[in-house]
């Protein structure tokens, strides 16, 4: 039963991510009994699941219950409605990568509704979205936060904003932001050994799960291009979007139009000369897919880097992030952040974590 | 003049940091109109400034205004009624690192004065004064925010605590702690060449301020153990004290009992073969000065250890601290938090950082 100070919580999305946040709420609700945390909808693309009265939905089934459900989901806005009205504060977690979620947040934060999300279209779409989600926030007091939209649950926007929080000046951010892009540098130029054939390193990275259905949407660097637009924009930026800067993609020009990832994969070997010779062009470093934010000359950048082997980004191991933040206070010696930067697990956590954030300040 | 919303803020301790703090505190009141941040007590331990109408100090020159004060601080219980008194919601900011003013934290929680701080003998003093902390912190809903007190600025307990707070089971804690210990082991023992004599390596780190007045205080590895106290109590292990496990101490037993500093300098000399036994012996690999806690098996210790040359903890740099976290949702590649670890700037900055996150609950 709902007590005064519940907190009414709408999760939107229930694919990978969405289902390990579910499981993490659900042990998080059992572990706090105060404030009380309500599930009150549920919804997918497809299906909806929610109570006229705003009564919990059971966190131990919602997942088979929402498979159950005959409901369409609503609208947004009258989903944004709908937690208006709840006889509590309420909270959007929106684990979807939609751009059309993301565009409802302004009107959620201005009615009052807080957000909590990985997704990072919202963040690293028009610039004017961003103003948008930020003057909402703002007019009304709703939080939005986004821990997970930058290297998942490592503490990467957190981080950047405690910096520029505490008048820090932050110079220069630098790193591999796609666990996608260092397992495959990592493997194809690693600092002992040869390594494998670039086409070869793709399609393992793709058996293993490494890599999206097709791998072009990795390699055409988007993703880090969104990753960085994002943090560019949180140290002062005013990025207009992730193609308003140089993006180096990997795709060869004669691949971009392959009508789908098994045909790339097929054909990529015909240009793994290209990548050796990059490989062997780098000398006595090792070449890696980075990007970088020179706050000072306003210059954001992805693309292919050489660094000396014993470089921390050099260095990297597995599928790992890596972030250095290069500040006033922290010299010449930047402020490291390094672990795995994407999975349901740890990108549930930072959802987790933010969801804490923002209930300690409603309650 | 006080608004409704007033916060009113404490601090105690001008020193290094304190004064790094102070600057801070006086740039983000300005750029934060609301809620009002007001400077109502500043002491040292000799003196201290405070108006009865709680009217606010001038964060202009508050250092001056206090060194010109002929008023003796308080007992620490009147501060707390002060503050209790005040009308509005009251921070501690105790910048010192007193046992005295530790003891009077669970007083001030329990009046609803929340307290932020990187005063390190708080958290890693007697378990008692641990749970009476966090009991009292409870009890009353106000906070205490401690990041600086291990890493100074970085974000090793707001990380260790998400991991915590989101349900991951954190197995092991390891890294370098000390940035004496860091610069004095990067150049004693350096992945490549073969370092100076260990004797030169602390004159030279006490020259360069790398040190505390007598480099016993280093070396005798109670820093360290403090630090690993904290954490290992964050991650639920009930550690009595730092005395309660293994701690490896530098100091060569015949040196315990020089009257100064200086002396043990001029006598380090005879003792370079015992550490340069030491490094030899550690063949290819590095030898550094770590903490560990292995929550498991619930063994914390702090000394010696060898590391491969491509571990991220032998190749540190300068002064820098690292702090690895491994846990059940990161797998065999920990979450890392690498950079400065101490120095009066990035010290305040964790303070301030942690006053931001608590005002943003109390307003």
């Amino acid at each position: 039963m709902a007590s005064a100070n519940t907190i009414f919580i709408a999760v939107i999305g229930a694919g990978g991510v969405g289902k390990c946040f579910l499981a993490q709420l659900r042990d998080l609700a059992a572990r706090r009994p105060s404030p009380q945390l309500s599930l009150c909808y549920i919804a997918t693309s497809r299906k909806a699941l929610y109570n006229d009265d705003y009564s919990t939905i059971n966190l131990e089934n919602a997942i088979d219950a929402l498979a159950a459900s005959s409901k369409p989901p609503p609208a947004l806005a009258d989903v944004v409605a709908y937690l208006t009205n709840a006889p509590g504060k309420a909270i959007i977690v929106d684990n979807t990568s939609s751009q059309d979620v993301a565009e409802a947040y302004p009107t959620a934060l201005r009615a009052g509704v807080s957000i909590v999300t990985p997704n990072k279209k919202a963040f690293s779409g028009s610039y004017q979205l961003w103003r948008d989600i930020f003057q909402g926030s703002a007019a009304s007091g709703a939080m939005v936060y986004h821990e997970s939209s930058v290297g998942a649950g490592l503490p990467v926007i957190s981080t950047l904003k405690d910096l520029v929080d505490t008048g820090d000046e932050v110079t220069k951010i630098e790193g591999v932001f796609s666990g996608t892009m260092s397992f495959l540098f990592n493997s194809f130029a690693p600092v002992t050994g040869s390594g494998g054939k670039w086409s070869e390193e793709v399609k393992k990275a793709k058996a293993l799960g490494y890599t999206e259905p097709d791998p072009r949407d990795d390699l055409n660097g988007l993703d880090v291009a969104r990753k960085l637009t994002i943090l560019a924009r949180i140290a002062g930026l005013p990025v207009e979007s992730p193609n308003s800067f140089p993006v180096e993609s990997l795709i060869p020009t004669e691949l971009e139009s392959c009508s789908s990832g098994n045909e790339f994969i097929e054909r990529l070997p015909d240009f793994d000369g290209q990548m050796e010779e990059k490989k062997t062009s780098a000398g006595e470093k090792v070449l890696r897919y980075v990007g970088s934010i020179d706050v000072v000359t306003e210059k954001v950048k992805v693309g292919l880097e050489t660094f000396d082997p014993s470089h921390p980004i050099a260095a990297l191991k597995g599928s790992d992030n890596i972030i250095s933040f290069y500040t006033k206070r922290y010299g010449s010696n930047p402020l490291i952040v390094q672990g795995a930067g994407a999975g349901g697990d740890v990108t549930a956590m930072g959802v987790t974590a933010d969801l804490i954030k923002v209930i300690g300040q409603l309650a």
